[in-house]
C-alpha cells in the first residue's frame, strides 16, 4: 500500500507531518510518501533521524492555502501538494490521500482531478461526534461539502457512512439516523421529509430522526444530514464545548479554595478533557470519491497524523471505495 | 395591563403557575387573569392564601396537549386555554399572553386566531442563547416555526429581533448577525447568500456571517436563521451543554480525592450551572403575531412564572409589536 501525505497542510507542516510519518512509518509495514518541496521535508526527515526506505518524497512546488478560491487553485496550482496528490490518485499510483490543507481544494481537486466513485451524487465530508461519555463516536455527514442537498444525496450519506462503519470500525450493519427537528417521521422541511421516505425504503438500518441534543448521546452509528445543517450543528456543539470547558477553567482559578479544589479534582477533569480528544480518531474521510482521501484538522500534529496513516490502512484493505460503488448501484437502496 | 397566563401548560400546571401569578401579582400592578378550569385554579389559588383582586380566573374546560396536531386542536377545542386565550387577544380584552404548553398549538393559534402583524410573512420562535462568561444572551430566530424559509423571512426575523431587543432590553441600534457556514459574505447556500444581500441593503446594524462555534461567545445582539437550522443549533448546543456537566458530575464524584476536590470548587461549579439557568430571561416571545405572545419552557416554574409576567410589561409598555409592524412598514427595510 502507498500512501500519500500532504506534506504541506495544516498549521504545524511540514515538521510535524513528517514527525508523524516518521512514527507510522517505524510501526507500519506500509509506503508512505511525503508530498513536499524536496530538500525542506529531507530535512525534517533528516532531524527525525530517519534513513529507513518506507517514506518517500514526491517533490513539489506549490501549495495551496485556505485564503484560495478552491476549484481556481487546484486547476492552476498543478504542482501543488493536492492536485499532485489527486493526480497520483486517478493514476493509480497511490491508495490513500491525507493532507491537513484547505477542505474546500480537497473538495474540489477530488472532484475535479480524481473523480466521483460511479453513481455518487456527491461526495460528503465526514466528522467523528463524541458520544460524551461513552468512549466512542457516531459519524456526521454530510458536514460542509454541499450546503444545498437533495433527498437523494441523504440517501446517499447514509450508504457511505453505513458502509465506511461497517467497513474500518467492524460494526455490522450500523444503525442510521437522519438529523432532524423532531423525532416523529412526520417532523422536518421537505428536504427531510423526502429524505425520510428514501431511507426508510432503503436496506440500510434506519432508526428515523434524531434531534439535534441527542446525538452526543446517541446509539446511531451514523447520522445524516445536509452540509448546512452538520456545519451548523458541528460548530455549535464544539462552540458550546469549548467555552463551558474554558469557563470551568477560569472558574476553577478564582480563589485560593477552588484552586485547591481543582488541584484534587485534577485527573478527573483531565479525563473530561480526553473525552474531546479525538486525535485517536485519525483523518475524516471525505466519502464519495473515487479512492481513499483523508482529511485532518488545520491544527493536526504527529500523533494525529500517526493515527491518520493508521485509519487509512483498513480504508484501503477493506476496499471502502469499492463497496460504496457496489452499495450505491443496488437498486433496493434507491426504493425502486 | 392585562395579562393572560395558561393555568394548564407545562409539565407543572397549574400549581407552580398559580405560584408564579401569585408571586407577580404581589410585585406588578398589573391585572393577571389565569386560564383554566376555574375549580382547580381557586383552589390553588387559596393554597397559596391569595385573596388579593388583580388575579382573576377565565374558566376554560379544554386543554390542548403536546401530542394533538397543532392546528386541528387549536380548531376544535374553542374553549382550550390556547384557543381562548388567542380570542382574547384578538378581542382586544387582553395585552399579552403567556404559556407553558405546546409550541405547535400556540403558534397556530397565534396564526389561525389572533393573526399576523401587517407585512409580516412568517411569525418566528425566538430563543435566548447564552453568552458564556458574559452573563448576557443573545437573541437567536427562528428556532422552528418555518422549517422551510424563504430570504425574506430571514430578513424579517432580524427587523423583528432588532426591534425586540431595542425595545425590551435597551439596547440601540443592536447588532444582527446570520447564521452560516462560514464568515465570508459568499459563503453558504442560495438561501443565506440571498439573504445575506437582504440584510446587508437593510437599516438593520448587519454584521455579516456568525459561524456556529462563535454564537456562545458572539457580540450580536440579534442571529438570524431559518428555523430548521436555528433548531438544529439550539438542541445541539444544549445536548452538548447537558452531556458536558452530567459528565462532570459524575467524573467527580468518581473516588474520595475528587469528590473532595469537588466539595471545594463547589461553588465554582454552581456558578457554571448559573450561567445555563435562563428562568430570569423569562419567557420566549413568538414575533410577529398581532400581539404579545410568550412562550414558557415546558418544565416552568413558578420562578420563570415570575419573570415571564415581569418579560411581559416591558414588550407591552414599549409597544414591540406596533414597532415590528412599522418597522416592516418601512421601504429602506426591503431594499426597495
Amino acid at each position: 500500500m502507498r500512501i500519500l501525505l500532504d506534506g504541506m497542510g495544516g498549521d504545524y507542516a511540514p515538521t510535524e507531518i513528517v514527525k508523524g510519518a516518521v512514527l507510522a512509518a517505524r510501526e507500519f509495514n506500509e509506503q508512505i510518501a511525503i508530498l513536499g518541496p524536496e530538500e525542506e521535508i529531507r530535512k525534517c526527515l533528516a532531524d527525525e533521524g530517519w534513513d529507513g526506505n518506507n517514506i518517500e518524497v514526491i517533490n513539489c512546488t506549490e501549495v495551496i492555502t485556505n485564503n484560495e478560491a478552491p476549484a481556481m487553485a487546484v486547476k492552476k496550482k498543478k504542482d501543488s501538494t493536492i492536485a499532485r496528490g489527486m493526480a497520483l490518485m486517478k493514476e493509480g499510483e497511490a491508495d490513500a490521500f491525507i493532507s491537513a490543507g484547505s477542505t474546500g481544494a480537497l473538495l474540489a481537486g477530488g472532484l475535479l482531478l480524481l473523480g466521483r466513485i460511479k453513481g455518487i451524487k456527491r461526495p460528503a465530508i465526514v466528522a467523528f461526534v463524541p458520544k460524551i461519555g461513552m468512549n466512542d463516536t457516531t459519524l456526521l455527514l454530510d458536514c460542509g461539502a454541499n450546503v444545498d442537498s437533495k433527498p437523494e444525496y441523504l440517501l446517499q450519506n447514509g450508504i457511505m457512512g453505513s458502509t465506511f462503519v461497517e467497513c474500518v470500525k467492524g460494526k455490522k450493519n450500523p444503525v442510521v439516523s437522519l438529523l432532524n427537528v423532531g423525532a416523529e417521521a412526520a417532523k422536518g422541511d421537505e428536504l427531510r421529509k423526502e429524505a425520510f421516505k428514501l431511507l426508510s425504503d432503503s436496506d440500510l438500518n434506519f432508526s428515523g430522526n434524531i434531534e439535534g441534543r441527542d446525538v452526543v448521546g446517541t446509539d446511531s452509528d451514523v447520522v445524516v444530514c445536509d452540509g448546512f445543517s452538520g456545519n451548523i450543528f458541528l460548530k455549535s456543539s464544539e462552540g458550546m464545548a469549548l467555552s463551558l470547558l474554558n469557563l470551568l477553567k477560569s472558574k476553577l482559578k478564582e480563589g485560593v479554595v477552588a484552586k485547591l479544589g481543582a488541584a484534587l479534582s485534577y485527573n478527573k477533569l483531565m479525563e473530561i478533557k480526553a473525552e474531546f480528544d479525538y486525535s485517536k480518531e485519525g483523518a475524516a474521510p471525505i466519502l464519495g470519491l473515487k479512492g481513499a482521501v483523508l482529511k485532518m484538522h488545520g491544527n493536526s500534529k504527529a500523533e494525529e497524523v500517526y493515527y491518520a496513516v493508521k485509519k487509512a490502512v483498513p480504508y484501503v484493505n477493506n476496499d471502502v471505495t469499492g463497496k460504496i460503488e457496489k452499495a450505491i448501484g443496488r437498486k433496493s437502496f434507491l426504493g425502486l
